[in-house]
């Protein structure tokens, strides 16, 4: 099982590194800018989560080949893919959504914090990876605008459906196994259709 | 007394929430990007105090109620605000301004910090929401342009006062309480009479 | 040769702050904007080492002599230097990249961490402050852009020597010297012969 997990951390932390390299490419940027693109798209959101909750050393700090795969890969990318097939990349990110998602709602209860708090945890686990990209590359999160498909819904759903197996004394292992699947589906089913939240119908005006 | 500072710091959240989520509106946001920004806006400041300090788990992983208002009034903002009175939003955030640099000040006089980081942290706590709020909207913040009115200027200066009768050993709440008023005053003054910083008379070329 | 140290620490600082200080004038930031992106230009890095290794209360809290030279350096710089020699600086600056990235390695190794998440601390340490001072202007590191002139690979390459230097048992000091310098000339000759990285041969799209 410990196996799978560690299949599953290097695939979705590769996917990140992938998408990292090739958005700092498209703003004209050196090797330089994207491996640290692709560095902060793949361990963002774990290291704003341990900053806040005080894990420190931050995680990557003690896992040395982690942190020299992102760069392997980011710099391989920069300079190599061409083209890449956006489903495939979807794929990996939507499984580094479920598994990262459950991972910092799960640091959370550790630390016996209030479901809002571990729930609020998991989606920043998720999304900020994402989020620190684009502040990199100068622009408003995709994750915020109103044309991007659902992705933090995703995780906060997941999520809460961690936060009450949990609560159920459900097996932890079982819990997140479903809670990750069931991020991962509803991502792709987003991506799939389409879907997007519902906009303000009110002026822009304040 | 205690009462009168959970009325004061829940008026002051509820500014910064409105004001993220509205100003999250403006560019084009769905709702994630809205609460997310009104929930940067409302515990920025003290989010970067509490990690420079090294308080952490930060403060509003352990106060829940605070996260769930951040997101209602975050989220009622967004669909529901078509206009709301800019002078009630000013006095609510100028409350804020008072209180939280004076909480940050607290802080690092507890840390037994020298006065001028003392000071440094009462600022940073009093201004980073907004500072935050604008890197997410992709834009330079708003506090740091020279047609702002004064804003990290009024805390500045009463965050002195408060270590200035910290100094003489005045009892710590009428201290906070005379500074914090301090703060409030100068900032609704500079918002009514446009005060700003003088600019630089040399030209912008280095 | 604590005094070197000190003294060197304050011209790279001092030539950090004058850095962030011109630039945000040029975006017509006010005193606040100037003092504040001086300051982080000054400090980010070390900050954000800091952070991510866990050491708070942060540096520059338990430095206010430090933050006070910042402050004024800061100031003066916007309102009085007109024009400054952009060699001076450069220079400057470059013995604030060969200390600070050596000083941030040389932490890391006494949390035991490997060599290289050190290199990594290194190279953030010495490029994160100008990282955080473009970010602050709204605009994509030049530190990470195609057109720029080697910095975070003289850092790299320096702090590679320091570690190779630090196995071999070499005087910690002696090491440190030899490594600084090093990243120093390389910084000098960067920027004098324009050295780049080489860009991707293969197009911009996706």
């Amino acid at each position: 099982m410990d196996n799978l997990l560690y299949i599953l951390t290097y695939i979705a932390v590769t996917a990140s590194a992938i998408s990292g390299a090739l958005e700092a490419r498209k703003y004209n940027m050196d090797i330089v800018g994207a491996t640290t693109t692709a560095f902060v798209t793949a361990f963002g959101g774990g290291t704003v989560r341990d900053l806040l909750l005080g894990r420190t050393p931050v995680f990557w700090l003690t896992s040395p080949w982690l942190v020299v795969i992102v760069f392997i890969v980011g710099a391989i990318s920069f300079y190599r893919i061409d083209t890449i097939s956006n489903n495939l990349l979807a794929i990996a990110d939507a499984i580094g959504l479920g598994l990262f998602s459950i991972l910092g709602a799960t640091y959370a209860l550790q630390l016996d914090l209030s479901p809002v708090v571990a729930v609020l945890m998991g989606v920043v686990t998720g999304i900020f990876g994402g989020v620190l990209r684009d502040l990199f590359c100068n622009r408003i999160p995709s994750v915020f605008r109103q044309n991007t498909e659902l992705y933090a819904t995703c995780s906060f759903i997941g999520t809460w459906v961690f936060i009450f197996l949990h609560w159920l004394n459900i097996d932890s292992f079982i819990s997140a196994a479903i809670a990750a699947t069931i991020i991962f589906i509803l991502r792709i089913a987003a991506v799939r259709f389409k879907m997007t939240l519902p906009a303000p119908k009110i002026g822009k005006g304040v």
